[in-house]
């Protein structure tokens, strides 16, 4: 029921070292997706799912105090090239829809949004008097750009919005699409519109393959929230949704925390594709600690490692910046680079086709201090080539580590030439 | 049999809301060390082992091309500062002795040495040369000097050492002071000399009272050569020679990998204690993938945390100049506070007295806007605090990152506000 032009498919098919026949099979089964607006014409197309290579999202966007659109194209540029497989404008404010066409435009990997941004965008007071239709309407709105993947806060209910009045958690609701819809739901006493008239927002997406990436506004925001019944109810629902979509042919995944305790991330990844019926997990970190403000890249790499190694499949960065303010061009570059990092250490242990090989290389190269190479298989070439350039050693057989006490080559003059002494080599 | 002045253990237990007895029975049983020589004196003393946080160590030291031991003071006074427990001074070069020296007088924190690379340091060709005398002079002549602890590499044998001159491995010997001893032996035809006299080291620790951390020669350094024969065969030679320290007295500590994969690092905490008898584990990384120089900071994050949540005591930082270069200053902050952000994720699955309380006071904060509370309970406050005073907020109940759509802040004011006049709060 779900259709994929035979192109991508053959694309997809080359770089993940799957047959076409087993990619149909898996998207067929809701366990992978391929996030592409049939209008969109995309350069580099990407699979996220069962065996294949973790992928990582980069969030750019407008927002208030920062609209210059040529900013954001630009964090999308090195968000690019530092590797990036999908691209996120989470812009708020009066120019949304002008950056987003700009963004559509220019990126050559799929694009999300979260629609329900647009109808925030311009007076918080406005949430209220908004009407359902409205919801929906933004939807279309934004599938007629050619946008890839839509994330939609369809879990969470009329239930558990009452429950978190009762201020059941440390830090209530950390997502920004899901305390919009409490927010309306709460002031116009209404069930979540995008609960209520989930079959029109699937005819949407089903018209234009959209992708829906199921919003999870009950994420925790602090690992003591980390794995609480609001968190599980949400996804139980979540779970609900999942086959809804997937039984009348729209593609689907699933979002996930958040902040979680390095020990409950295993069992965060099996519920998600235990209570989700297998469908791609999407996380965002997760962040191991609250406490490290200014380095959440770091805490994100070490959750977002994990969870993909226990079968997440798309790492949604985070960068320096997080909780602190809007990422400047370069915390993106570093974000991008440690969630790649943290999705390439999975994917050694996933036994993704060709991930070890890089390592091998890698190794074989540092081995020869054969320098040129090691930089070609690093996974950002350009820091590493500038450190080695910094310490004036040229092609030295160094570097200023160990300088002279260099263990491989001690051994290799003393241990190795012995025996190549013996073995007449 | 093990000896601790009342004073430091009176210190330890009130950090470590540990009771004295029980600090004294886990030393006894081997399970804990106190590194700290007789002779010096230490402002801030530290205990490594069961039931306690995760500690950091800081790397510094001369080398070749890099002799200014004022840069090396200053690496040291920047460690500390970032909260590194344990500083190694790992110099090579002719004025090794007199860098240790000044690096003793300053140090608040433990000290510990590699006293095998005073005998390398003039000329590599001396190796061969070398007397057995002289791999026990220079360990007393460091003791004297009031290090508190010295990695020892007494676990390589001549069986190992043959055997990697069949080239088994990607990368052969990674370890400095490894592949010294390997090319003493090989050169002289003789066992390692540590292994041979190790009764004469333990008199000699035993004396001074310097903990003794048996260094892992063999480690990987490639993670395609991790928990390979060469590794394991040598843990458990250093299990056995754990056991006879802690019957003569000496307190023992086992270093460890190194490169390994994610998912091999939990079987390899779980090997070394149970081949090394519970003895604290100090791992250096573990290095999660290869191919990440320029970055090696993270990568070792992420397996320090996994190998410290699942009982690794002892944190070797890794800088982002690791395999490239000789770490700066700036280097060294960034190393230090990636392996305690590593170290905190750990210890609050580790339940460690008191972890978890920072990230309580950081999320209450974060759920109110509180940024002075936030910086105070964060790992680094330094760079939070600069980056929030870059964004011009002031003291605005906003950051750039969502202003005016904060999550929080809408769900304050709607569905938190509607409970309240429903409650009457």
């Amino acid at each position: 029921m779900i259709k994929i032009n035979k192109k991508t498919l053959k694309y997809i098919s080359t770089i993940e070292h799957m047959s076409c026949s087993e990619l149909e099979k898996n998207i067929a089964a809701g366990y992978t997706v391929i996030p592409k607006n049939n209008s969109h014409k995309l350069a580099k197309p990407c699979a996220i799912g069962k065996g294949l290579a973790t992928k990582v999202n980069a969030n750019i966007g407008l927002s208030k105090g920062n609209s210059n659109i040529n900013d954001e194209l630009k964090k999308m540029e090195i968000a690019v090239k530092a590797g990036t497989d999908t691209v996120m404008d989470l812009s708020t404010g009066p120019d949304l829809m002008k950056a987003l066409r700009k963004i559509m435009s220019e990126c050559p990997v799929p694009v999300g949004t979260v629609p329900v941004y647009a109808l925030a965008c311009n007076e918080k007071k406005r949430i209220a008097s908004l009407k359902e239709k409205d919801f929906l309407r933004v939807v279309e709105e934004e599938a007629v750009e050619g946008v890839d993947f839509f994330t939609i806060h369809a879990g969470i209910r009329m239930d558990a919005v009452k429950y978190i009045s009762t201020r059941p958690r440390l830090i209530n609701i950390v997502s920004r699409g899901g305390s919009i819809l409490a927010a309306w739901m709460i002031t116009n006493g209404k069930e979540n519109p995008y609960y209520t008239y989930f079959d029109e927002v699937l005819d949407i997406l089903k018209k234009y393959n959209v992708t829906l990436s199921l919003g999870d506004s009950l994420r925790p925001g602090s690992i003591l929230d980390a794995t609480d019944k609001l968190q599980i109810q949400e996804l139980v629902v979540l779970g609900e949704l999942q086959k809804k979509a997937l039984s009348r042919g729209v593609q689907v995944m699933i979002e996930g925390p958040g902040h979680v305790p390095l020990d409950q991330i295993e069992a965060n990844v099996k519920l998600e594709k235990s209570i989700c019926n297998g469908a791609p997990f999407y996380v965002l970190g997760p962040l191991v600690t609250d406490a490290a403000p200014g380095y959440d890249h770091i805490v994100s790499a070490i959750g977002g490692a994990i969870a993909a190694s226990h079968g997440a499949d798309y790492l949604c960065y985070v960068t320096p910046a997080e909780h602190l303010k809007l990422p400047d061009i370069d915390d993106v570059r570093r974000g991008v680079i440690a969630s790649k990092i943290a999705a390439h250490a999975a994917d050694i242990v996933k036994k993704v086709p060709g991930a070890v090989d890089r390592d091998i290389e890698m190794s074989k190269a540092r081995a020869r201090r054969d320098w040129k190479t090691q930089f070609k298989f690093a996974i950002d070439p350009v820091l590493p080539t500038e450190l080695r350039k910094s310490s004036n050693l040229g092609t030295e057989d160094v570097c200023t580590m160990c300088s002279d006490y260099c263990s491989m080559k001690i051994t290799e003059e003393t241990v190795l030439a012995a025996q190549d002494k013996r073995g007449g080599k």
